[in-house]
């Protein structure tokens, strides 16, 4: 029956044609008439659909996951003498090996005994639990009331609605380069372009400014800043936000500042947010339950209106609280529980996650510096370790991708190949596995890279003298 | 601060420009560049912004909720003499007397307790919940696996799916009148146009076939049905089914069936699924926990997809799970959950409700069909009931919006007048409160309405003769 042209009839039952159609698009602009049952209706005219044509929308078509899209195309064949190990998920829930705390999971039960989190919440979230969120992350320099905070369907939807309130078609925005997928991924399935900046891997992949500010325009709408980052694991200096910051303000770009990893900062390291440190730019700031307290499935995300110039003003907040209206947000049982969450939860749970991510950055750090032609970058916050490649020193590849996929064939172990970010030459890693695992991880890369180094010819000439 | 046109220093300090601008749009062409550290980039040009000028998108400005715009414009202030009754709102759980299943408690607090569900889903969802809801809804006429069910963040989000992957901006949907406001808004934010086909409350809410039929032309790229209905409480009989599958075969449209109301239906009527009676027309449906299991705060929704004769195909599909990729779906303790809440959920639990809601919609229709003035529509399911007003008979009000706003200045009683579901002179009762509150507020209405009827003139001179 596919692509079968139906021609049943097509004429109304009981009906008296006034007119014979051939109105073009005219149906609806009621010049033939019909009469039926004494009532009269726009004619029918000729250019109805006489076969089916059921084709996906260019918003479907233009939805893009990077990441998927280089995965989905290679070639994962895992060395069957070698258990696999992934180092390529960003889920710290996988290994099991970091289970959320106690006191989060009694808080989840604490609210569905209570029955009061059955029904629907305001499209914004419960106020007590947007209180919660704005008594949580409110600070002299950028205070925050209930009214600030807009509860999500997880970070995501966070990010959504701001790219989707401050954007329009032919819009473009600021994306780090590498960077988080999705910000591409949800801006042009919007027809809104989007331009990377560089990190510069050198610099603990601080943002090449100048690239950065040279890529402004009169259509540059948004400036998504993500600190920590992923999949770099950098955290920004409070001077180096200040100098972001005043490239924003120079051009009156807002800033979208993704910190869903904010509390993930190893010690001796500092992460202000960009609102605590901008009295003169307006941000829109996101963040959620998923990364810090282990529990990225829930989808419980939130965004933060900081706009103490009145930049933003009452009519970026309507248009965020009618946003939120198209399909509302947040499981009203993580809503109902997320006062207990912020507040119960212990600092022991949050010292210990970041302690296990440092000694597991350190390790891998260490184990991947000695290796020949590997260009580790070590992290200070997050869960992701980058790592540069010579690939003038492995011949056997063409790029990163081809790298990647030759470490899962011979040594079963597999991290994301940079080019999922747009950053050829690199490849992530996430340092959630078990101490145990990452050890064995680090040797086998070692082995792969050994077992394919071929000194350059230049710098084996200068040996050979 | 506001609207203070910023001119500061704008050169980048270090660079050379090589182009003095004015290039338009060009910075992003390439054409003109600058030097930075020996790296070339494009030069600036005079079109950056020189002062804040963040304004809500188009998107933003086109989302309207159409209850928000009627109800907010209201004055509300009931009469302190009387408590409060709403009959306005959608949602089964707020005066307490509803409460889900403990089957469906116990089921949450198991998947929490599991700690299987912390970590991300697919953004389709878990298989095996997929599977679940497969096997809840599969029969023999429209069987169901795993892979036609997408699971989503509440039926509102299987909704903006359903229409996002179907339709262009340009395109039209044909959608009830009254129906539930959700389609218009989503819709109309993404730059689809709306055409409402009259449903008929002289023949229980039927469709006017010929009215929807003449609607059709072919930028309609989809067909939405809502049954058991929001806001009539209605239930098509098979046979007014197939009626519509035909106008849809006819010319080709593919049909949304929101089914979210599909066993709340009282007993002696039958709600086949409209999948069940199709061979020949794709169907999208969609449903999820939020009525019949009395958790609408949950955001639990589904889509399935049946396409027997392979007309959505595998484009459609993929479409889907590219969209579902954006923000993606459910949280995952719900999805974990799901499985249980299907297959443990006591029929016992499904009657009581049916069987409540029934009583209460007949205290309701009996109570307010020998009120002058007024003519309620007896449902069939759901848990609404529309009235009809004689405005003829009200000549105090100029309309429903008008005569609902007295009845909570005098009665404190508060229906939703139907101009939020864009048809005026009707309003909407929901009969989810306790029965003592139901009594209580039809005897109210009938003092209102027995204070304010005026027999038409007509009438009058009749019996004065």
């Amino acid at each position: 029956m596919k692509g079968n042209g139906h021609h049943g009839k097509t004429g109304v039952s009981g009906t008296s044609l006034n007119g014979t159609g051939g109105a073009g698009k005219g149906v609806h602009d009621g010049k033939l008439h019909v009469s039926v049952n004494g009532s009269l209706y726009p004619a029918k005219v000729k250019s109805r659909r006489q076969r089916w044509e059921v084709k996906p929308s260019e918003m479907a078509n233009n939805t893009f996951n990077p990441i998927r899209a280089i995965v989905d195309g290679m070639k994962l064949t895992p060395n069957k003498d070698k258990p696999m190990i992934a180092l390529s998920i960003g889920d710290p829930t996988v290994f099991g090996n970091m289970p959320t705390d106690g006191a989060v999971l009694q808080a989840m039960k604490d609210a569905i005994d209570s029955q009061k989190y059955n029904g629907y919440a305001p499209s914004v979230g419960y106020r007590e639990s947007r209180q919660a969120v704005a008594n949580f992350y409110s600070c002299p320099e950028a205070p925050l009331e209930a009214e600030d905070v807009i509860l999500t369907s997880g970070c995501s939807q966070a990010i959504d609605l701001a790219i989707s309130v401050l954007c329009n078609p032919g819009d473009n925005i600021l994306v780090p380069c590498p960077g988080f997928s999705l910000y591409k991924t949800l801006a042009v399935s919007m027809g809104i372009e989007v331009k990377l900046y560089n990190l510069l891997p050198e610099k603990s992949w601080e943002v090449d400014l100048h690239h950065m500010e040279s890529l402004i325009d009169e259509r540059t709408s948004c400036l998504i800043v993500t600190n920590p980052s992923n999949p770099c694991g950098s955290v920004f200096s409070k001077e180096h936000l200040q100098k972001i910051l005043k490239v924003a303000f120079r051009h009156c770009v807002p800033i979208l500042a993704d910190e869903i990893y904010t509390d993930m900062v190893f010690p001796g390291f500092h992460c202000p947010s960009m609102a605590s440190i901008s009295s003169d730019v307006p941000i829109l700031s996101c963040g959620g339950l998923a990364k810090c307290w282990l529990v990225p499935g829930w989808r419980m995300g939130w965004l933060l209106i900081h706009d103490r110039n009145d930049i933003f003003g009452s009519e970026i907040r309507q248009g965020l609280v009618k946003l939120s209206q198209r399909i509302l947000g947040a499981c009203t049982i993580v809503q109902g529980a997320l006062e207990s969450i912020l507040n119960n939860t212990p600092q022991s749970f949050y010292n210990s996650t970041i302690s296990f991510l440092k000694s597991n950055s350190e390790i891998c750090f260490k184990a991947l510096s000695s290796v020949p032609g590997l260009n580790p970058v070590m992290p200070s916050g997050a869960m992701y370790l980058m790592v540069g490649i010579d690939m003038d020193h492995f011949p056997d590849f063409k790029n990163d991708v081809d790298f990647t996929e030759w470490l899962v064939t011979e040594q079963s172990v597999f991290c994301l190949p940079a080019s999922a970010f747009e950053y050829p030459n690199f490849f992530r890693i996430v340092v959630t596995v078990t101490e145990e695992m990452m050890v064995e991880a680090c040797g086998r890369i070692r082995e792969f890279c050994q077992h394919h180094y071929r000194p350059s010819s230049c710098n084996s000439n200068d040996l050979d003298q």
